[in-house]
């Protein structure tokens, strides 16, 4: 690609850094900005550099959040003793979208992969461990895509909390199994909350 | 969606304007860049900033540039008196990409389209008719899309300059009717600039 302009190059190479945006996707987004007022450019980069940088994860449960503990940890009308265990913070929006659940979560930040490197340490975890382990949590809901990464990953964390006297559960597989769990419907998602299964249950199923 | 931070709401919604970015899409591209060290959110808002800012339009030919006049215009080795007439910045760097034209361009900025309100003095079409018809320019090329705005646009211009002693023609039709000039393949669009036809004979014939 040729470009009549160093700036413009810049901006669609940066742009075009981004997942699933080529270099054509970019130069039509940036032609697009070019084409309106200048404030909109500005609004779009201030908002994007404001949320990098101020931005914050809630140390008890590791969601996305303005303050140091998030929202939902915070409510005390909510049940602090049911944690659901999620993947990422995307989970977390579908299944507070479907209005069943009024517990905590833990978000661990992906899933154990040795194909992609990513190992239990470099999960949340430990924290969610050393919380089980304190006592103060009455039940795990294990809410992983059901992929054998979601599947690893469950078993990792239920080998080390096995011992504690806490209810497992997995929300029930309404959800098509290799599906991610974000783009499930509400209704499925809402139902699968509502109608998990002991996780002793599950394993012996598979 | 229901976000557990404002920041992060606010940059979702800042990018979800952008044109073909659902709300999805948006929360996808962010958590990206919350994955990625600091820096490249930085670089990627500052590029941005600095496109949007500085970037010019070549007070010629209305081409993106670094500079008043564009490095196309500016190039005293190409034919100036043979102005391609095309539709935005992305057809231009088509056209160049093919290495079969040596004159310069005029970019209008789009075409003359009732439905969407887009009107002959929203475009870049006097000052194209003020060249021409200070005698500076040879030959004309019209290289729109083939669709019924692009058809538009042409006949409007021709209608301006016909009085004008210059030689106008069309890009050969090797490129499919309907289809966007820049998706076309470098070798068919290099073949239309050079077997361009001359602009009466084009209209006998459709
Ligand atoms: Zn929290
Ligand atoms: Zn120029």
């Amino acid at each position: 690609m040729e470009f009549s302009s160093k700036l413009l190059e810049k901006a669609v190479n940066e742009m075009a850094q981004l997942p699933g945006i080529g270099k054509r996707t970019a130069l039509r987004l940036v032609l697009h900005l070019l084409k309106q007022p200048k404030e909109q450019t500005r609004f779009l980069t201030e908002a994007i550099t404001t949320m990098r940088e101020e931005v914050k994860f809630c140390r008890s449960c590791h969601n996305i959040s303005d303050n140091d503990v998030c929202e939902i940890c915070a409510n005390t009308k909510r049940n602090q003793q049911i944690i659901c265990i999620v993947e990422d913070i995307r989970d977390v929006m579908a299944i507070e979208n479907t209005g069943q659940f009024r517990g905590i979560y833990h978000v661990l930040g992906g899933k154990i992969s040795p194909i992609e490197g990513v190992g239990p340490s470099q999960l949340n975890i430990n924290t969610l461990v050393e919380k089980v382990k304190s006592g103060s949590v009455s039940e795990i809901i294990f809410a992983l895509s059901s992929t054998m990464e979601g599947d690893t990953t469950n078993f990792y964390i239920y080998k080390q909390i096995q011992e504690c006297d806490i209810i497992t559960s997995t929300i029930a597989r309404g959800i098509s199994v290799g599906d991610e769990l974000e783009y499930a419907d509400e209704v499925t998602l809402g139902r699968s909350i509502l109608q998990r299964v002991p996780f002793e249950k599950f394993f012996k199923n598979n």
